[in-house]
């Protein structure tokens, strides 16, 4: 089979390792810094490790960042950020998905420097050309969201009911610093959970309109190692070997879904996020066998792709998806959740019509194959 | 095990697929090009096919490039390009590893415009941030360079007996336009050479002081498809899905060792090159299954990505690449060529001190594990 015309753009320059958190120096390259961290992220002494490493070019740290965050949050964040004078040249985010979502809203700024602007434009959902952009350094310290080599970033609007993306061409990190020593101090609940985000972007990356052969790649090799790691990591979490994997695997699940964004199984997760409660990790995942389930069998190619991961027998796969993931504690029936059957219907049919639904393979007659960036 | 600290970049935004080539028009976003091509490209009716494409913003087409640029031919095509004031706001190359590699030295601007300023600068061996320089679109005509995805170019200086690398963070390409078809006019000859050269490129990266899991990703990827797809390609060279898979594994090759540099086989290639005038694709990759035999055994993580390759048994591997190449009319032995035994010794202990000599794994006691860039 020909592959269509396809393309492949990520240009975060990525340092991995144990001990790599020691190149943000290296980075930074002198240039004034804004850390944007997490509220226990001095407790744990992250602070002043990079305070150690960043010496007098670290000028303001911003640690009042909120998990999922929203416009309601966000909005003083980033009046004080750019109005600040000593706001920095460039941004240093430590931490998980949402400390980097909110650095990534942080990056783009607004004439009048009001978030309320920002959401405006946002709301649109369309492209714009920002009025200045300062660049973004992550450093993530969970293995699983993925956005320190994406350009994207949730921001959700609990109050409105609604959540909005922020997309630019603009918003690729400069670069991703991944030390997975950072990620030893997370306890097993937002390990497990953001394990599963990992396997998520790789599985969606792969059952997508926009997949190509790169993106595969690592969608493939992300996806082994989580199914291989994940369990085990579990019952020994100081595993350095373990952790370093698990950094790895959602680097790379990062780098496959960074061109083809998230489908189906994120599509569900919004409400399960927005209405339910659930951590976005499981509210990305618990569906995970359901859709591969109704992903085999669509398209040769990408049987063939899942089959790199599951095996030639694809109609044993989602038992098998459903029992890692039941064995890992994570129920796969949105009833667990206090979903009913009825609503369960309602909220797929929905995510299948919904921006991420469409990309999955199976939402319809004709997939719009629309340019990922 | 746990792989050291290591670093992943490559910011080349890649379109691929048959048609890619209509793609070119949104590259340049209307920016005023200058096309560097092949002498030949006319006569084909590709430089037609580019005006089509590119219509006024198409300025200048530079077509007098030669195999293997050396400094004596690319001196007045530099002169002219740089004082000339019709020269575009951006190259767009359209040909082979000559056409990719003569346009990434008209990137770079010395402030006399002289090509003579420039080869001094790349005598020293040494980074210099360049007085100015013209982004490049590259899009490949064979497929094997990789040189649309990589930041270097060779510079021969035949009058010296040496070459230069050009090697800057200025000159990744801004994209690269892959289309399979551009490929298919290719004659044998060539279209093995090149092939060969992606081959290098896969298995250089591998057996590698740089290699990551990224570029091993990538490298094991190509290496596969090329031993899958070039045998079958020269028997039927007007395939279009056989064209497509090598045009694809000689990206990913691109990809991995964009990040690693070239090992051994490319060091002795260059001697090669010089003093015996063989093909670059043949040169470098003649020598494979020694040097293949040569860096088995000598670390358990490098040997189980070979295995990817060639299977458990890497002990016959060596034997099996022997059998693939002499099946394609490429002898694997050094007389073939007119090199005598004692002066073959010489050569392969000159190419483990060299620069990319000094890259595989199995160089010496302490192999210098440079950052790659």
């Amino acid at each position: 089979m020909t592959h269509p015309t396809w393309r492949y753009h990520n240009p975060v320059d990525v340092r991995f390792g144990v001990g790599a958190l020691g190149y943000l120096g290296t980075c930074t390259a002198g240039r004034d810094v804004t850390v944007v961290t997490f509220p226990e992220a001095k407790g744990l002494g992250l602070v002043s490790r990079l305070r150690a490493i960043l010496g007098t070019s670290l000028v303001q740290v911003i640690d009042r960042t909120e998990p999922n965050p929203d416009v309601a949050s966000l909005a003083p964040l980033y009046r004080a950020f750019w109005t600040e004078r000593a706001a920095g040249e460039v941004i240093v985010a430590v931490g998980g998905g949402s400390v980097i979502d909110t650095a990534k809203t942080l990056m783009v700024g607004t004439e009048d420097a009001s978030f309320e602007a920002l959401v405006a434009l946002l709301a649109t959902g369309k492209a714009f050309t920002p009025h200045r952009v300062k660049p973004l350094i992550a450093v993530p310290t969970t293995a699983g969201t993925g956005s320190e080599v994406t350009p994207w970033a949730t921001v959700w609007d609990r109050a409105a009911g609604r959540k909005h993306s922020l997309h630019l061409p603009q918003t690729w990190p400069e670069a991703a610093v991944v030390d997975p020593d950072l990620t030893t101090s997370l306890p097993a609940g937002p390990t497990l959970a953001a394990g599963l985000d990992a396997l998520s972007h790789a599985l969606e990356a792969i059952w997508n309109v926009n997949s190509n052969p790169v993106s595969d790649t690592h969608a493939v090799a992300a996806a082994r190692t989580v199914l291989a790691t994940l369990p085990e990591l579990m019952h020994d979490l100081n595993n350095r070997e373990l952790r370093t994997r698990m950094s790895q695997a959602a680097l790379q699940a990062g780098l496959a879904f960074s061109n083809t964004k998230t489908a189906l199984a994120h599509s569900i997760s919004y409400e399960m996020t927005l209405r339910h409660g659930l951590p976005h990790g499981i509210a990305c995942s618990f569906t995970l066998p359901m859709v591969l389930a109704r992903a085999s069998g669509i398209d040769h190619g990408r049987d063939a792709v899942l089959a790199r991961i599951f095996g030639e027998d694809l109609g044993a796969a989602p038992a098998r998806l459903t029992r890692f993931l039941e064995e890992l504690g994570v129920s796969t029936r949105f009833s667990a959740y206090g979903v009913s059957t009825d609503d369960e219907a309602r909220i797929v049919t929905a995510a299948l019509d919904g921006v991420r639904g469409k990309n999955f393979i199976g939402a319809g007659a004709a997939p719009s194959k629309a340019d990922p960036a």
